[in-house]
């Protein structure tokens, strides 16, 4: 079979691989998209709740720093105690 | 037994409820943050397959607006047909 037949002016694209990266992508982001939804139905079950969404966003936001926070600290802790022969 | 001791200090807030919603929306971030991570991942390889990874961004933003503008007409032109009682 002549491949120019399935793949039309591709010029000189491998059109399949990029069709199958693209599909993979969208596929992904969606998901990713349907996650943002979920997390957004949360926030407004926490407003129903009466919990204050600004804040409780702040409070996320927050525990997010500080795992990174402690995650450093610890990093450099092991570096450390390696300088250390610890 | 004295809720106290369960929920010490709360201020008059439902702790238990708090703390589920928070462990829930950090579960999704998490998963969404994996899901960023795997579209990374894939234009990574894009990019090891020779492909401009600007350019796929570009096209990827391109397909989902050619969507959301389809979308919008379909829902016109189905408005126009109720109007019409079509």
């Amino acid at each position: 079979m002549d491949i120019s037949e399935k793949q039309p002016e591709t010029g000189g694209i491998a059109a399949d691989r990029l069709r199958s990266l693209v599909d993979r992508i969208e596929r992904l982001e969606e998901e990713r998209k349907a996650l943002g939804n979920d997390i957004k139905d949360i926030y407004g079950e926490a407003k129903s709740a009466g919990f204050d969404v600004k804040v409780l966003r702040q409070l996320i936001r927050m525990r997010k720093q500080e795992a990174a926070e402690i995650e450093e600290q610890e990093t450099l802790l092991d570096l450390y105690r390696r300088a250390l022969g610890m």
